[in-house]
């Protein structure tokens, strides 16, 4: 992007984008202006940095954006709200092609119009690291926000979505293994993000975004909302696949599963499964043993 | 920060901050919640980059925070809104010391504070190269956004704000002159956020934040409404300082700025004055003569 100057890097990606129901005012002016229906706006942030995030030289421009744009559809959804726009800062070295920066904006656009949102916004400046910043939006259409911290005793848990495809896929990645299921589950994630709000309706008391592994995403839930939380392998097991270990399960991030816990009785709805029960105490267990450990992006220590 | 995780940085942070009138659900969550009273939300997005949009050995902590929110919160006063809230993405060297975490986190919050806006949500990742990305969002309480294409033949031009003092203040830097009001209005920008709203409820036809010059930024406006724009350097003068020269008042960016049009038979609110004519035609002149000419931040090409 070297011959481009920022305004028409910024032209050239918004010309590749299409504005979906929500946009008031589309990219082009000094903000944008999105639909919130109810009179609220959910929102969240998340930064991804090259090689520690991702890796392109395991994953095509197209497929980065993808992620960047599902870690943060998947954070609106865990609130029990629809996605409705992303605002993108990139950070580009000199040398970044511009076929990159382009498949990247296309990844970005189709991974939103999975949730019928749109890119409304953007900042391109140059950085000596490639560098994503990717904000989200998102509508409640009237619901209270599904929080961390309404589990109670006598909730079960429940999750939707894969669980430690992604850590399973990194190994194979890193022992040289490119292609597969595993693999490309690291490239793109398939959060569940229609549940969000399907489970916001049907009475979730607690929702997470599983970007850490579970045991510690659920961990956030056990400690908000002062209760312990038991799982059961067996269940876990079949959110897995071939190659998934129990610990890949337990401590793998990147997946974006929706975790929840939900009244007893409740009907859980299609696509969910139940993994554990919630009671008086504190921790997350499986089968019983107190479970810590938490999730490291591409082994990096942040 | 080597010695502190993700979460336990994020937890210090979030300590630092305190939420205004708008936030439904603060920090702490997978997203948080912000009031959009009249169902929409105005949102922009900007990236700044250690070296080349603030220097370390320039600002301290705390005034890259307060530069870095204001830029956005400058964004959303040119739409006609009112700043609600902050979300902050920071990618941080591991040697970052933890006491320039909390300064920038106190520069975000105090510079939101002045908009009564909150910081919201962030996120903190590791990355060599300091990254601080920052998004921001806005009530229009009802109005219209004033874009950069209402802009009408017989308006007049006015700007709200300082002209050419960062730009002069940059020089001054970088030939080792460090005190003065002028480096000090490239350290910490002074944007007049409340006449955004008001120039608005004014009738304000167009409007930018001069972030990139004012030639430039009208050049925008003069663009999406078909005009041609003529500006007075007398009038503009009044707008810088000593040691503020023509060519700053004119390609100087960072000051953010309000420049707008408006009807020519309407009162200018307080703290605006007129700097020039709207008439048929196209382009940017001053003084008669077509101008051209951006703005270069700290001298990169970006």
């Amino acid at each position: 992007m070297g011959e481009l100057g920022e305004f028409a890097l910024i032209a050239r990606v918004i010309a590749r984008l299409e504005s979906g129901p929500d946009v008031v005012l589309g990219p082009g002016d000094d903000a944008a202006v999105v639909a919130a229906s109810d009179g609220r706006v959910v929102a969240t942030t998340d930064v991804l940095v090259d090689g520690r995030h991702f890796r392109r030289d395991w994953s095509t421009a197209y497929d980065v954006g993808r992620r960047a744009a599902a870690a943060n559809l998947a954070d609106i959804a865990a609130m029990g709200a629809r996605a409705t726009a992303l605002l993108i800062g990139l950070g580009c070295p000199a040398d970044l092609e511009l076929a990159w920066a382009d498949g990247l904006a296309d990844g970005l656009r189709d991974e939103a119009a999975l949730c019928n949102a749109s890119v409304v916004g953007g900042d391109v400046v140059r950085s000596d690291v490639l560098t994503i910043a990717v904000t989200a939006l998102g509508d409640l259409n009237g619901r209270a926000p599904v929080t961390r911290a309404g589990a109670q005793p006598g909730d079960i848990v429940g999750v939707a979505g894969r669980l430690g495809w992604a850590a399973a896929g990194l190994r194979l990645l890193q022992s040289g293994v490119s292609d597969g299921q595993l693999p490309d589950a690291l490239r793109r994630p398939a959060p569940p993000y229609a549940l969000g709000p399907v489970l916001a309706e049907a009475g979730a008391t607690a929702m997470v975004d599983v970007s850490d592994g579970l045991a510690a995403d659920l961990g956030h839930i056990a400690e908000a909302s002062g209760v312990r939380i038991d799982l059961g392998l067996k269940a876990l097991r079949t959110l897995g696949a071939d190659g998934v270990t129990d610990d890949d399960l337990l401590t793998g991030g990147d997946d974006h599963a929706l975790a929840f816990t939900i009244a007893g009785d409740a009907t859980l709805p299609d696509g969910c499964i139940q993994v554990g029960t919630v009671s008086e105490g504190s921790r997350v267990h499986a089968d019983g043993e107190q479970i810590t450990g938490g999730h490291e992006h591409f082994g990096a220590s942040d």
